[in-house]
This record gives C-alpha cells, sequence and structure tokens, in this order.
C-alpha cells in the first residue's frame, strides 16, 4: 500500500472519454490499496484557446490577468474528473492550487513554488478520498493566482508528492518515457529505463520536453522517484533517480536539441571589469531567462563580444533590453539570430571519459554543419547551430555515440 | 463623484465585442470621477455548456465539484474585461469570489452570502484602478467554491454595493427595466420608473426575471439603490429602493408569472398538530423551497390535504421524499402536477385598497380560467392555474387593471 501521486497531460485528458479511461486507471490502483493523489492538465488545446481569446481581448497582456483565466483549463478538468470518478462510486474530491495552499513567488506566467501544504490532502486521503487537483496553478502571498508555465502541472505533481513523502510520483503523458533522443527525428531513438536526476535536468533543460525542468529540480531536491510513461499503455517508462549503479554506463546518455532560441550578440562592448553584469542584471531584471553565455576578447584590444541565447519567447523583449544597455555602455551593435538550434548530449559517463567534445565536434564537422557557440557542463556539451542542420545533427551524433545500443 | 457597482450580466458579456462596449461604458463613468467596481457573469451560454459537460461527465452529479466547475465562467469573464480595460489604458484588477472573500453558506448551487470584506477593493479604488469581480461565486468557510445559482451575479453586486455602502448599483442586463408583465406576453406592458423593494421582492419571487430575488432581499436590508437597466442603450430603466411618496398611486404594480412551477398534493394526511411540520421539515432538510402552500381539512374530520409548490427544478427531489413522507404519516396518495403556472398581482397600493382579490378571481373567472390555489400577502395575489392559460391570464389581468396608463 503506498501514497502515490500521478500526473495525467493534456492529451491523456484531451475529452471525456480518455477521462474515462484516466479514472479506471485511478480506481485500477485505488483498488490494490493504494492511497492516490491525482494532479490533472487543462483538456488538450484550451491553454491555447484561453491564450487566443487573450490575445483577441487586448494587444497588451496583463499577465496577472491572463493567468486568471489560464488556471480555468486545470480547474474544469479536476472538476470533470472528480464528477467521473464519483459516478463510477469512488469519492473524489477536486482542489485547487489555492485551496490546498500551493505558494508561489509572483512571477505571473512561470511562478516557482515555494511551498505546499499537504493536511487538507492527508485528511481526505485518511477518508478514503481519491484527491483531485488543478495543476500548473498556485497562489501568491497576497493571494493572486499564478501559473507555473508550460509543463507546469509536473511540478505541481513532483511538489504535492514531495510535500506529503510519496512513494511515487508517476508522470502520464503521451510518450512511453525518456529516449535516447526526439523518435520523430531520429528512427533509431531507443527508450531509456533509468536516468539520473542531473542527466534529466540537463536533457529538460536542453529541449526535450517529457518534463518541466522545475518538476527534475524540486524531484532531485527532495528525493521524489518519478516514473515518466504513457497513459494509453501499460508499457514501463522511464524512472527519473538518483543516480545508481543500475544505470547504463554509456559515455552519453542521450542527444536532445532546442529550436526555440535565438542568439544575441553585443559587439564591441568596452572591455572592462563589471561591464558582463551590466548587460545580464538588466536582462535579469525583466525576468528574461539567459541559457548559453560567451564573452570573447578582441585581438584589437579593450573591447569584447558578449553573445547568449534566449527562449524565442523571450526574443523580442531581450531585443530591446539589449539595445537599450547596448547604448548605455556605449558598444558597437546589436546583432540578433533567429534561425538556431542547440544540439546537446548529455550523460554522467562524461565525469569520467574524455573525448566526447571532439568526438562531437568531429562528427558535426564531417556532415558539413558549422558550430556558431560551445557550453560544456560537466555532464553535457552544448553547440549552437544553423536551424536547417538540426535533424542531420541529432541523427549524425545519435549514431556516432552508438546510442541505439543499450550499454552496460 | 460616487462609488458605483455596476453588474453586467451574460447576454451583456456574450463576446468580446460586446465587452469592449462595456469597457467602453466603465471608462465613460471612470471619466466623469467615479470609482467603480464592475460585476460580470459568464457569457452567455457558456453556463450551460458547462452543466452540459458535467452531465455528460456523469449521470450524478456532485454539486461541490458542479461549483468548481461553473465558477470558472465567471473568472474568464473577469478577466478578459480586466484585459480590455488594461488595452484601452485604464488599469483594472479582477477578483475571484474567494479573493475578496465573499464567504457563503455550504448549499453548493445556490449558496447564500454570509459576508463580504471589502478592505481589497476600497484600497484598489484608492490606487485609481477599476476593479472586476467575478460574479454568481462565493467560498464556504472550509474553503470551497460555491455559486450562487442562476442570477447569482445580481446578488455579488448588491452585497458589495452593501459592503462599500456604495451610492448605487446598476445592475445591466438585456431589457430595459422592471415592466408592469412580460412584454412578450402583453404587447402593453409598459416600463415602471420606481419600485419598491418590497414589490420588487415579489415581483422577483415571481417569475419577474429580472433580478435574482435574494439581491432584491439584500439590497432592502442594506438600503443599496438598484438602478435595473439595458448595456445596450442610455436610456434610464427602473430603481429599485425604498418606498416613497414619488411612487406610482396604482393599486397594482405589475403582473407576474411563473411557469417553472410543479404542484405536490398529500392527500387524507391524518389531522394532527404538527403533521405540517413533519412533512415540511422532511422537504427542507432536502434543501428544497417551496413556494405556496395550502392546506384543507377535509370534512369527514380527522384528515387534511397538504398541497405544495415547487420549482420545476426541484420538482423529482421533491416528489420522492414526498412519497416517502406519505408513507411515513400513514397519507393516503401523493398527487403531482407538473403543467401549471402561478400569476400573480402586485403592489402596495394593495395595503390600503380592498376588492383587488374579487376583481382578479372575476377576471379570470370571465376568460373560463379555473383557479387551483390561492395565496396571498399584504401587497401579492397569487393563483395557481393550468399552464396553457397563462399567457391569456396575463393579458386579461393587465387589462382589467388598465396597468399600461401611468398611475399619479
Amino acid at each position: 500500500m503506498a501514497l502515490i501521486v500521478q500526473k495525467y497531460g493534456g492529451t491523456s485528458v484531451a475529452d471525456l472519454e480518455r477521462m474515462r479511461n484516466v479514472a479506471r486507471r485511478v480506481i485500477a490502483y485505488k483498488k490494490k490499496g493504494h492511497r492516490l493523489v491525482i494532479v490533472v492538465s487543462a483538456m488538450a488545446g484550451e491553454s491555447d484557446r484561453l491564450i487566443n481569446l487573450a490575445h483577441q481581448a487586448s494587444e497588451q497582456i496583463n499577465e496577472r490577468e491572463l493567468d486568471v483565466m489560464l488556471a480555468t483549463g486545470e480547474q474544469v478538468t479536476s472538476a470533470l474528473l472528480s464528477l467521473i470518478l464519483h459516478g463510477m462510486g469512488h469519492p473524489a474530491k477536486s482542489y485547487l492550487g489555492h485551496q490546498i495552499k500551493i505558494n508561489t513567488d509572483s512571477i505571473f506566467g512561470k511562478a516557482r513554488i515555494t511551498a505546499v501544504e499537504g493536511s487538507k490532502i492527508l485528511r481526505d486521503l485518511d477518508e478514503e478520498k481519491i484527491v483531485v487537483v488543478a495543476g500548473f496553478q498556485g497562489e501568491t502571498a497576497e493571494g493572486d493566482i499564478t501559473t507555473l508555465g508550460r509543463g507546469g502541472s509536473d511540478t505541481t505533481a513532483v511538489a504535492i508528492a514531495a510535500a506529503l513523502k510519496a512513494d511515487l510520483c508517476e508522470i502520464y503523458t503521451d510518450v512511453d518515457g525518456v529516449y535516447t533522443t526526439d523518435p520523430n527525428v531520429c528512427e533509431q531513438a531507443r527508450k531509456i529505463p533509468r536516468v539520473s536526476y542531473d542527466e534529466m535536468l540537463e536533457l529538460a533543460s536542453l529541449g526535450a520536453k517529457v518534463l518541466q525542468i522545475r518538476s527534475v529540480e524540486f524531484a532531485k531536491k527532495y528525493g521524489v522517484v518519478v516514473h515518466v510513461r504513457s497513459s494509453f499503455n501499460e508499457r514501463e517508462g522511464t524512472i527519473v533517480c538518483e543516480e545508481d549503479t543500475d544505470m547504463e554506463e554509456a559515455l552519453v546518455t542521450g542527444v536532445a536539441y532546442d529550436k526555440n532560441q535565438a542568439r544575441i550578440e553585443i559587439t564591441k562592448v568596452p572591455d572592462r571589469p563589471g561591464i558582463a553584469a551590466a548587460v545580464f542584471d538588466g536582462i535579469s531584471r525583466e525576468n528574461i531567462a539567459v541559457d548559453m553565455i560567451i564573452q570573447t576578447s578582441s585581438l584589437e584590444g579593450g573591447f569584447a563580444n558578449i553573445a547568449f541565447t534566449v527562449a524565442k519567447t523571450d526574443f523580442p523583449k531581450a531585443l530591446a533590453v539589449s539595445k537599450k544597455i547596448a547604448k548605455d555602455i556605449e558598444a558597437k551593435e546589436v546583432i540578433a539570430e533567429e534561425d538556431i538550434a542547440m544540439v546537446s548530449m548529455v550523460g554522467v559517463g562524461m565525469r569520467s571519459h574524455s573525448g566526447v567534445a571532439s568526438k562531437m565536434f568531429g562528427t558535426l564537422a564531417r556532415e558539413g554543419i558549422n558550430i556558431k557557440m560551445i557550453s560544456t557542463s560537466e555532464i553535457k556539451i552544448s553547440c549552437v547551430i544553423d536551424a536547417k542542420y538540426t535533424e542531420l545533427a541529432v541523427r549524425s551524433l545519435h549514431d556516432a555515440f552508438v546510442l541505439h545500443k543499450e550499454h552496460r
């Protein structure tokens, strides 16, 4: 008998028939004696419908008000699933973010969870109820409704699992688990049975959209074991957990790519102490997350070029801020590039093996792909390339590192 | 400079274009220096869509969960109107029931407001913001979401006006005001310029659907002046206020009808003290509101017939309970009748004039309409008749009491 948190994504609750399937799965678990907390997303397409409506209402979007609208998507699903469970004879109770006190900061549209109160849920579980929670939403200290950004329901699920000290957190989605790379791009992509938090963090932050990155951070911080699997079959998915000896001994675990990036370069920046801080202070004040940063000193001396990447959604805002900053610090110009992609290799094996970087660069070179930026961490290497080469790069790297075979 | 609460109903916010019209009206008031709180309903059709969805999800409806769904309708409208106001350059802030602490009891689907906290709204008004409130919803002491029943946004508006001691509460709807009777049934119906709380209470409870009856109770209790008017033109509507000498001196103010009633009769009830209490205790325990009650003692002695009317929506539940009660108290049988209507004459003038009742009965008799039940109060007389005679009865009474002419 375990306490299990299950999260069902938008495609898993896309219509009433799919919700009934979800209810049947939940009830099967319940009948085994498990205590269940179900976190649901909005029905597929509903969030986009609401966003479109908001954009039709006003050109400028007030983010507080947009969150009030968006939160209704999950609210409807949570009530519907509870109704269905009731109808099938299993008492259920829905909760919204503010009702169970999922507290967040005040960054509307991509708020971070600061605390979760589990007592109401535990009381209902003690009364044999199935608890259904509207994912993706929380409440600020001032009582305003916030949403957690795309994929935020994953984070709701993991945060609740952490607060309740759940035995397991299952993330049900429309894919079978975490793959060595995107199966849509590379036929040979293979499901990874187990992956460490650190690898998953890199994969998630590099564009593998299976889990929201914050959910993985939460899982790592609180040691929540996450099982990513499909709601459309019974197959085992991918377990995300602490690094252990059961994991594959490959150099590289997966290849990720991200086309949702844009590159901004500020040229001929006067090269003096504190200049990078001046640039990125201005950008972070706008709540824009910067991914890769490269600074190069010019040979002519006294000047540097500063380049960085941001999410495409933040690009217009980032470009405007950069132009203002460039003027303030008397840099030469701002160069923007939208047609780029980041391709990355991730693997804890890199810690103890060298040669991954040179093999990666060699593979890309052989395909005639020019590398525009490089960034590395302990367990990943990322290259920014022309967007049009993305699929070619992914397939070549998957091949070169023999990722279609299990390494043990 | 006044503090004005305005409520816009579902047809007034049916689409974005109409919401823009609402926003323009609101801004025009703002520019005159008024402080504004705007209460909105769900977009026309949205509540029905949600109810249908719930019924498709489950045959048995859990009322707590239905309210969670229904509350999203007003939530979306409140955010959209705020977005539009922002887009037009006027800072606005939306609030849900739980955010401004509209406290209610726990009767899901038709909760009653117990308290409204006005401090958040007043703070925003001091900051020159337009406050937009999602109508129709509240929160129980346990933090559950409730809805206030059809027309509940009227009550939200009046309750907020009372809490804020607003100067005026305007209810914008798709009709011009309160009429002497339903203009769809009687061409000669005339708009009433002023009507007292007591008359409006009777008219509302008797089927004039312009205002939710609880909103009138609230208005009367706290002395809130309510102006019912159309959002589609600039014409004056009907002022609902304390009875005053400016009001018309007619015997009768209006004719109301209600086809949404059903009649239940329990026959041959043992006629002993406490028997009526036994019947209606059982019914009120199911949260069914009973309207007209008639008890007749049978000539044979020792037995009575008890008849009453309930809303059609409560009819199946009321019938089931009545059958159970009839068995318990050893009554003979339960007779149910759904095709009935209640036609009523209302007017404060009745207090000081006699003869209204006999004129009403005579008018109906001349048209060959049989009266099944009669009920009177200080300012109204109601008759239950066959539903098919409703329109005929309304027109004849409107004529007989010369309601198309102003009486002064």
